[in-house]
């Protein structure tokens, strides 16, 4: 009987570290025997990530939509299965690798190795230093690209320390300079221009359950909100489909200013959680964040709060 | 503002892992930086811990019901609210160490770090490798007394080779003989001579929730089982008693013969779940499991899988 390929992979609507982080995993894992195991992706590649891949030469990796029974997996930069692979509850997880918020249920054992850092690829460092593993320049890339992007260049009020220190440990091996790749990553996803306004909602958009309330917060970077407000109609359209397919009570959209650190938030739904959480006013769909960048830190665990 | 101690406990009706490798994370906590946290417990001492207590002439540790509002609290060797304190979802978990299958879930990221091996101990064993921390001959000792028990000297299914190899590394520090030390530590444990029914249900008693099914699992070891049967009217009744306080839908009472490797099941409630499970008839509320030494491996999940 033919083993299964272990298929590791990230959160839908993958974000950078998603996908770096998942591709370093392939790489770790490989190294710690389990040789018959791939990367993989469960959304659309955005366009900081493609940013990284056509910087190291990289082939696209295999798209998948669910999992088989049984599919043995290793989870990267998640936990809730309601921004995994729609049929998660059919596989055999193996390990999680995470640094969020926990919501996980599993009837077996497992691995899971979750660290408050601001990024899965710096926990995956400290896995690589624990095994005495070398890192080659191609996953110092991919590990310190995941950092600059959950980080916002280390900007973001979720970059810890050891963010930073192990991205500019990372930054020797791959002979990059932080600040000029980030800059040139980060400005490349915020090229707004190709995406429909149902594109713009899923670049990375996680949905979160809490009892019976299903609220979902999307966000997109930009160097300028403004110009993403031009098509806040059609956004606003794209963000009423998208509540009445999947029932969710309420949609925020972050679009958030990578220069001056702030986010112009799009608010549909049963705004009034929102304006408790936040203790501010919904005004024409719209709420003014003032210094606000994380969702992970700054929106998700406000609205959690209130429920 | 006095900084608040980081309390390190593990599950109610506290087996030797939760309390010794509570006391091996105090012991790594505070070289790890974290010098205002003790190790406490959450219920009674059972005759096996004590025999490691006074083989190493340790004094008790405090007991707690239930911890202050944002107490920082480690949780050693479980993660279901079902079986921590009370008012758990009040405190901050800083860190989570564990061995167990998860249903968790906290607003806030943490240090989360399980591993599918035998026992707590065995996983922060690891800790003190990763860190370059030396390990004293008394903790030491209270590590490998955890991972003989929670593996019944290497018997029991749970048992991974990695289990094996710290255990005997750990002898190697603490200078003890792991089958002398190990079978007189286990049979001090299956005296239970001093116990009342009431006590001897909770010596080792875990409950488990899926969805609104609630069920409870006690274990305790023997070298004779037909000697804790001599008492079977009063645990049965003991055990009704704590169905109709706790609104338990099943209560499974282990009586493991350690020498032999088996299990005699007292089964109360809705044994039909059981039967299923099992695959095996109740009769006068008892069924023999062959070979079946481990509620982790060999029942609690054979159960949910039912539910």
């Amino acid at each position: 009987m033919e083993e299964k390929v272990t298929l590791i992979f990230g959160h839908k609507n993958p974000d950078t570290d998603s996908i770096c982080s998942s591709l370093v995993m392939e790489d770790l894992e490989k190294k710690l025997g389990n040789i018959n195991c791939k990367a993989v992706r469960t959304g659309k590649i955005n366009n900081e990530t493609k940013y990284v891949f056509d910087y190291l030469n990289l082939k696209d990796i295999e798209f998948i939509e669910d999992v088989e029974d049984n599919q043995p997996v290793i989870l990267i930069d998640h936990n809730e299965a309601s921004q995994c692979v729609n049929n998660i509850s059919n596989a055999k997880i193996l390990k999680v690798i995470d640094h969020h918020t926990m919501n996980f249920k599993a009837p077996y054992q497992l691995y899971y190795r979750a660290e408050p850092v601001g990024c899965t690829a710096t926990v995956l460092y400290k896995l690589y230093k624990e095994n005495n593993f070398e890192i080659s320049p191609q996953i110092a890339t991919l590990a310190l690209s995941a950092i600059i992007s959950d980080t916002l260049l280390f900007k973001s009020p979720t970059c810890t320390k050891e963010d930073v220190d192990v991205c500019n440990a990372l930054a020797k091996i791959a002979g990059i300079d932080v600040n000029t790749y980030g800059l040139e990553m980060l400005k490349a996803g915020t090229d707004l221009s190709e995406f429909t306004a149902e594109e713009l909602i899923n670049i990375d958009s996680k949905e979160f359950v809490e009892e019976n309330f299903k609220f979902q917060i999307a966000q997109v970077n930009t160097a300028c909100i403004d110009d993403v407000l031009k098509s806040k109609d059609e956004i606003e359209s794209a963000m009423n489909n998208f509540m009445k397919e999947n029932g969710t009570n309420l949609f925020i959209l972050l679009i958030t200013d990578i220069i001056n650190s702030n986010s112009q938030a799009i608010v549909l739904g049963d705004t009034s959680v929102f304006e408790k959480a936040f203790n501010k006013k919904v005004e024409n769909n719209m709420a003014f964040l003032e210094g606000v960048v994380s969702r992970k830190k700054q929106v998700a665990p406000v609205i959690l709060n209130v429920l």
